[in-house]
């Protein structure tokens, strides 16, 4: 992608202020600092604006979502805004709730996000929440695949106009949109999916690396995506090697993702523009 | 024990909705993950039953208990009850302080329990709540022994005959009842205590494994238990062999449960029907 | 330091209840575990007092704070106040944010701590909070160097003074004081900076050796501060033979943790009085 995108972040060393699910919380400040940068978590609304304002970027994470929390989310999200730090969502479980879904549309309402990482279910409510509904073709898709890819590429870049973010859907094959330009990226290994938490990390990953780029989200991100699945190719690879398992697959990851350079990413990504 | 029971759990991939503890919730996710099945973690009461009623069954785990989660708790496990799903009750640190002893009984109260996770302490305390309290000579025992079995296993048998929930005290010698069967389980090593959650990730484990055999709770429980154990044994195995220590056995622990099908089980079972 | 230190822990197996962050609170239950002692997490007001009176220490970290769980925090401090066992302060993120610092400062008007454990800038924060606001000359550091090495020793006796803790500032050198004494610890390795949890995870292995030596707290609190950066640097030596990453160097760091003796610290202590 973009030259020397890992090495900004490692240079800036991004502060990152993450309200986010406590499930995969630990994952994600691990994967913050192995990525470059540094975590913060905050959820208490007396001090979400603050530690957001000493932030670089801001990511919202619903994953165990809470009334307490939401607010606090709104504040950040706002204050993050105003500043203008990218502010990252990622709407875990969107749709799968009432309280999940009505959040999702109050944030959209609210905040301005610089990218929305989901995957294709996640982000079709996003889509049913970011204005009027008319059909998309890829409303049908469960999954990306190279038979509807062309229809989820499409998908993304309305959404990516309605919204004003970057979309990334991440699944077998993740597709990263602006309203007029997109990646498919073919990174990554159905293994991931036998451990928690690899979405969220991502959309961490993704904060430091719009952090240290601002002016290439839409790189950034696919960078990002192709990073982390990248990172999960390498750890299955072991994995295999050393007749392992899930576990090691998500350290081995971890690992990987400290290692990350430039260059390691630009030998391995699966990137193709759309 | 059941011929096809693990086998059962990775064909179905049955989505269990944890209302648990913010310790261990990540690694009750990845066992989740790694023995079949897929985790959904939602503590507000906003969206608790709607979670629950996805799901395939529900772990209620009292861990970090706090007043906000007490109802969610309550409310997921009804909506299990009425759909007829499987509630797995885990008791964490029940006659610790009142307001956990005092939040068992409420839950034995409200909510029917398919099987209830637990070690002996905690175990007598579920008794004290279900029903008139007359004694059990397990009630003096700190451990399960081979001294003591006998009267672990009248205990248990009694405590499932009062609950309708199959019983599972976990210790040393594991016993597995229900009110007229009963299995002695000596799988697992004692170096399992030197690391958190395994009694959390365990029930979990105990989830899957009864929402993919509903009609042999007591067969699958018995198996859960002794799978967890055999994971526990040979993550202690690869701990000598590496000269390690309890964060290597945590690991290969989980890296053995996404390993583990009916022959690997077969193989290593130690299970005694009392 | 004090023979027999670590085996002390190992044979009393310190109880010890942490009223901690949801980020690294799997890190901490293990570590505690690893080190010797034995973990309890109870932040409901309800029971936070009972729970600190079953235990044999009480750690308190601010890291993800929110309005529910300060007043735990005081109530789990003042019980194990008065029934005199130790309370160690772990002030992450001080003076970030106004709601942290006024915490600290809260914390420090109702609890009396016997170690609070923090790095250069959470603990000026904590010396502002800790009496009338006199200059110290570690004020300007942002770290601890050879270079300003006898001012912080300096500023952290005085801490200690005004506040009758033991005072622990980590940082590349280490110092460790009480009103008159103190000490430099030259352990650890820059990598430990790359994950999560190594502030909090010493902060609990101080509490486990401050239970099990009450007669030696600054002993104690220096030989946890050495033998965690030990750790840091055995597991470092590790993730560089493997040519690992960040995710090995922690669970190695927990492994060695799980081994220490009070041999094994004796070898490798770098430790000066100062």
């Amino acid at each position: 992608m973009t030259p020397f995108l890992i090495q900004n972040v490692r240079k800036q060393v991004p502060l990152v202020h993450a309200i986010t699910n406590y499930v995969t919380v630990n994952d994600c400040a691990n994967i913050t600092l192995a990525c470059g940068g540094s975590p913060i978590m905050a959820d208490d609304k007396q001090e979400a604006e603050e530690i957001s304002s000493l932030c670089n970027a801001t990511v919202i994470n619903i994953g165990t979502l809470n009334s307490r929390t939401i607010d606090s989310m709104i504040l950040a999200g706002k204050r993050a805004n105003a500043l203008g730090h990218p502010v990252i969502l990622d709407p875990v479980g969107a749709g799968a709730s009432k309280l999940r879904t009505e959040t999702v549309f109050r944030l959209l309402d609210e905040v301005k996000f610089t990218v929305i990482r989901g995957n294709i279910s996640e982000m079709k409510t996003v889509y049913a929440g970011s204005g009027t509904t008319k059909g998309v073709d890829a409303d049908e898709a469960d999954a990306t695949t190279e038979d509807n890819l062309d229809s989820v590429v499409r998908f993304a870049k309305e959404l990516s106009a309605r919204t004003g973010a970057v979309i990334a859907i991440t699944g077998a094959i993740d597709v990263i949109a602006d309203s007029t330009r997109a990646f498919a990226v073919r990174n990554g290994h159905p293994m991931m999916s036998k451990i928690t938490g690899t979405g969220c990390m991502l959309t961490c990953v993704v904060a430091c690396y719009c952090a240290a780029n601002p002016e290439h989200v839409l790189e950034a991100t696919t960078a990002a995506v192709s990073a982390m699945g990248l990172c999960g190719e390498l750890a299955h690879r072991d994995v295999e090697k050393l007749d392992a398992g899930t576990a090691t697959l998500r350290a081995h990851l971890i690992d990987y993702m400290s290692k990350m350079d430039d260059a390691m990413l630009s030998r391995g990504e699966k990137i193709e523009s759309r």
